[in-house]
């Protein structure tokens, strides 16, 4: 089982991950965590020129790069875990590459991003994604102490459009469950294990 | 004006090109040369994880890596430096990811590799593409005493897939001019000197 959570910054994806990690584990479940990118140590090497603050990337080159630290990741580590029957959990998935390089940074038409996204992905669909609906303006609240990578300083207008993606593929795929992320982290976690437990 | 020069290592690119770079210097252009994957800082960056040898990457990332790269360098100085009448060699282009991520690695299928390959390139392409053809046998020979990286490491049966892509690339591309690279040197220089002169 292969379960990915999107969602900008300051929504909470970390929190709930952790407790979805545990219950897992309590109900004897092998889990593996991954956060996107990295996970590898191919994939590691192009997260720190992805996020690195001082860099200036392209939009199609930062497409590349995230879509090629989550093959690595994929191929390395997610397929053969899947195949023990490990169930993994990713931090950020394609839909990210969607919402962030696609809707927020326009860098090639969505077309293209689904194909992209296919290829980096080995054809690997999540059986569940935990979309953590935030505003822009909450997440900026929640996370206004922190240090900003290259990401994270894209500005409001970015990250409107990147929430408007996420909206969208959730209208579109049946696998996104939309959770708004400013209810209280206990409420979350119930309906994540709802539909967690209903697929085990 | 954008000219490419392809063909496998031992192949006598280097040659070729700083000859090229030279005459058309005398000949009062501007010219600069660019060596695939690098030419700029991000995508140097990335030619150090690609062409480490300790490395275990992945057929699909490294056709993404390696396009990741070919973005920068196109983005960041290929396409002011032709906008500003600027003469841009480049040493390997699009035309290598499909004969060593397609022909050779099987990476992913070639409609995939030329989708990729257009949104790499930001869709120029060369007005001249020179392969320099060589047999896999005579490529052996001439880089017998060299110390390999990964790519280089990657054996005699690749190398031939990667010859009949480029075979297959000069057949249906009609920019390609392909060059005999067993023969001497100076009648090399002069074939491609007749090329570049009747472009000018």
């Amino acid at each position: 089982m292969l379960i990915s959570f999107e969602g900008i910054d300051g929504s909470g994806k970390s929190t709930q991950i952790e407790f979805l990690r545990k219950r897992l584990k309590e109900a004897g479940h092998t889990v593996r965590v991954f956060r996107e990118p990295g996970g590898s140590e191919i994939s590691e090497r192009i997260r720190s020129i992805l996020l690195d603050a001082n860099q200036k990337i392209n939009p199609v080159t930062e497409l590349l790069l995230f879509s090629a630290a989550r093959s690595q990741l994929v191929a390395e580590k997610v397929i053969p875990l899947l195949e023990e029957g490990t169930v993994v959990i990713l931090d950020r998935f394609y839909d990210s590459t969607t919402a962030y390089q696609g809707y927020g940074r326009e860098s090639v038409p969505i077309d293209y991003i689904n194909e992209i996204n296919t290829i980096a992905s080995h054809q690997r669909e999540p059986n569940l994604t935990f979309y953590m609906r935030l505003s822009v303006e909450q997440a900026e609240k929640r996370t206004a102490q922190k240090e900003k990578d290259r990401m994270e300083r894209s500005g409001k207008d970015f990250y409107q459009k990147v929430v408007e993606g996420f909206d969208k593929l959730a209208e579109s795929e049946k696998r996104f469950i939309t959770l708004d992320a400013e209810k209280p982290k206990e409420i979350i976690q119930d309906q994540i294990w709802d539909h967690v437990s209903a697929l085990l």
